[in-house]
């Protein structure tokens, strides 16, 4: 692996160039610990851009973010019997403080359901105390023994993780489809990324809910990605941690829960889709930098007049709220930072050299097309305001075409598997409903059904495993 | 414990009244695992004003945000020896992934600085490299036995961490001294907490530091509390981990190397500093709510007339940045939800009846005196920013006139122990600077030497315990 630029085409190995990419562009490293990774602080500031448009959008809802302990006694774990067989296969276990050894070892939390549960039971009294609505920013922890993917596939990553409680099914309903909303508002309009909304069938939801609703992302190399979960738990949890309350009609009831989340794997995501062969190309909206200013003193020309310029800009667009960085330092060439910053994937490249000073323009250069134009100097802010939301609509179009691209419908099982080897994406087939088919399917071709659209369509011809009366279209891939 | 309001006073019971105000006043609560509490939303969003201040702060200097994994690898922990004999006896070890005994157990992170300075090696080749400025925000875990105390000593607990790598020594120490001053002025100036300032004595510094500076808060109980330190690690871990890089002189050279912190031990401090028999007393700029508006509809008054003006005033508040709650709860009655606010620390009631709408005006209550004053509706905003900062400033100023009283200066064994019997506080003394009679001292009081100034004074008398000539006038306390 070179020391510095991509070695291999997006297109030639999709995997390798994954990897390359995410370790070149200072998103992240290995860490010196089996599974683990590190985010450094270019991927960081993009969890940190995610965090800031998430938290606006549930606090406008009157979500509130807290922080419980990372700590799950088994006991508590072992309540829910579905959720702890669904988990246990992953958990870490602390068996020792110190030098001494603990009585009931504790999980590290794969999830919060259990640990919080417990105490909204003694939290939540009457009606009054509800809607109960919170959230929580933390580290995840499950025991994976495939091989890491970085932002993928780690043993401890990063997420949220919202939980709230309800007095009516009605209300508990409402909230997972709000949430997966906002989910797709942050994915679609900021991470650029489009998605299919749905629900997963049984095998697939999440241990102990009773509906789990998904937006799902086609990879290019048509691979699916989950991108984001939203469980109704109906009144699992609360039957199990006795969480009731005294209604109006002062009765007791229990409640009903949602759980959802979203996770650190969405950088992942950005990566796949939007990146090439340069390294990464990043929304403008979650971009950390999204204009770097290179400065281009020729010999012979006055370094001087370049780089009062080059500040000029820099304050200017500083003072219309982007994020800059003006990359004057002198120990590089201009055409090592170009390098540098496309493989960082910043939308746009303000270049001045003193040509540009002495016809008082600048250059700007697009990150997602390469495209270069000569702008007049007081133009220019408004004008890299302006390509920054080019570049955000432009690549969700393209991302949207890839999906569409990579959409296929089939009616039978034979199409289907030709499909599958030969494009992948996206499969919409005709299923039955049965577990069985859904299994079959799985073991025979490693697809998985995505998701139920929400959108149905009436299945277009039979099962397209068994062959028998379908009931619905649904989505099937393999996936991440 | 009566479910609302406090029932001891601070003065009576300092350490119950502690954990009433926490708990009643929906800060945090006891987690249903031994050792460990919950954020609550209260004290959460405390954190995040924190957070958003510091990161200000240290963005503006050049330092990033980073995530390393939680898991520390035992080898790892082991090579600075100093480093792990502080820290083993109260680390919770991992010994179990799965079903799966692992090879080696993992401690989860008590501090970061092996498993960040492994990486630091792989990443630092040439002078171009450095400085490297970063920090986390994370949970730490640290293996207490002694019992649990709500913010100041449970098992886990959120931190910051910063870590910097520089080429020489005197950028490490300017960096030490850069951060102490960014600590001072979020904990004075937002906190409204008075500091005083230091060096920690060898046996009281950071496990494998060649010094740490620390700032120290008096609690009205007359003990110290450690509010933060920064330490210079020198060269130490550098030449245990190995991080070299090439000069400029084209040399190899180890680095120097400092960290740093502040933890959620920084609410508790804000509870005991500020708050009084009717609960807590939140420092404006660090307020998640700062103004709360109470509409006050009188019986055969117009309710219409008060909704209407309690809206507008709202309206104008958020209008001019501030925080604010309109509490119109139709299920509670008007003095319900002033004694909530006043145990929740709200700064400035804004309470509006028939009356005042008939006047034209408001009534806005100061949570740190009580005071009420009826202002004109039109200058209503201004009066309440302006009351915000007037708060601010005397609840520090107060604080500094508690450390001031708390402060007393000794000259023999005698009167030092006298002074921490009926006083405590912090005791200035003279010390010889051996670490037998700090040790002694330690033994045989409790009290130990919190810092030795930054502003030196000379000894006003000889050693406080062996009466041999002293070096220095330091600081004692019993502390958290």
């Amino acid at each position: 692996m070179s020391d510095t630029g991509i070695t291999v085409k997006k297109s030639a190995d999709f995997s390798e160039w994954y990897t390359e990419t995410v370790l070149k562009s200072g998103l992240a490293d290995y860490a010196p610990i089996k599974g683990c990774m590190i985010f450094r602080e270019h991927s960081y500031a993009m969890w940190e851009k995610i965090q800031d448009v998430f938290n606006r959008k549930i606090r406008a809802t009157g979500h509130n973010n807290v922080y419980f302990p990372m700590f799950i006694p088994e006991g508590f774990l072992k309540k829910e019997a579905e959720h702890f067989e669904g988990f246990v296969p992953e958990v870490a276990w602390v068996t020792q403080g110190g030098e001494t050894p603990l009585e009931e070892k504790l999980a590290i939390r794969p999830t919060s359901e259990t640990i919080m549960y417990a105490t909204f039971a003694k939290w939540i009294r009457s009606w009054r105390d509800l809607p109960l609505k919170i959230n929580q920013w933390c580290n995840i922890v499950r025991w994976e023994t495939k091989a890491t993917r970085l932002f993928l596939r780690t043993r401890e990553f990063l997420w949220q993780e919202g939980h709230t409680v309800h007095a009516t099914s009605a209300e508990a309903e409402k909230e997972v489809a709000d949430i997966l909303n906002e989910y797709r508002d942050l994915i679609e309009s900021y991470l650029a990324i489009p998605v299919v909304v749905g629900v997963k069938t049984d095998s697939e939801k999440f241990a102990g809910a009773l509906y789990t609703t998904t937006l799902e992302a086609i990879m290019p190399d048509g691979k699916a990605l989950q991108m984001g979960t939203s469980h109704n738990l109906g009144q699992n949890f609360g039957k199990v941690f006795d969480i009731k309350f005294v209604g109006e009609d002062k009765q007791d009831h229990y409640v009903w829960q949602t759980s959802w989340g979203i996770t650190t794997r969405l950088i992942g995501a950005i990566v796949m889709v939007h990146g090439d062969d340069k390294g990464l190309v990043l929304p403008p909206k979650i971009a950390p930098v999204q204009v770097v200013i290179v400065p281009i003193p020729y010999k012979g020309a006055d370094p001087a007049a370049v780089a009062e310029k080059a500040r000029e800009i820099y304050a200017a667009l500083v003072e219309k709220g982007l994020s800059v960085v003006l990359d004057d330092r002198e120990e590089y060439t201009p055409g090592w930072k170009f390098n540098q910053w496309e493989l960082k994937g910043v939308p746009v490249r303000v270049e001045i050299g003193p040509r540009d000073v002495s016809k008082q323009q600048v250059t700007l250069a697009r990150r997602d097309t390469f495209a270069k134009i000569a702008v007049k100097e007081d133009e220019a802010v408004e004008k890299v305001a302006r390509l920054l939301e080019e570049i955000q609509h432009n690549l969700y179009a393209k991302a949207r075409m890839c999906l569409e691209e990579k959409t296929s419908t089939v009616v039978n099982y034979d199409e289907f598997k030709k499909v599958l080897s030969e494009k992948g994406g996206f499969i919409k087939g005709s299923w039955c409903s049965s577990a069985k088919c859904e299994e079959k399917i799985k073991e025979e071709t490693g697809a998985t059904i995505r998701l139920r659209p929400f959108e149905k369509e009436k299945p277009v011809a039979n099962c397209v495993y068994c062959g028998e009366k379908a009931v619905e279209t649904v989505y099937f891939a393999r996936s991440y």
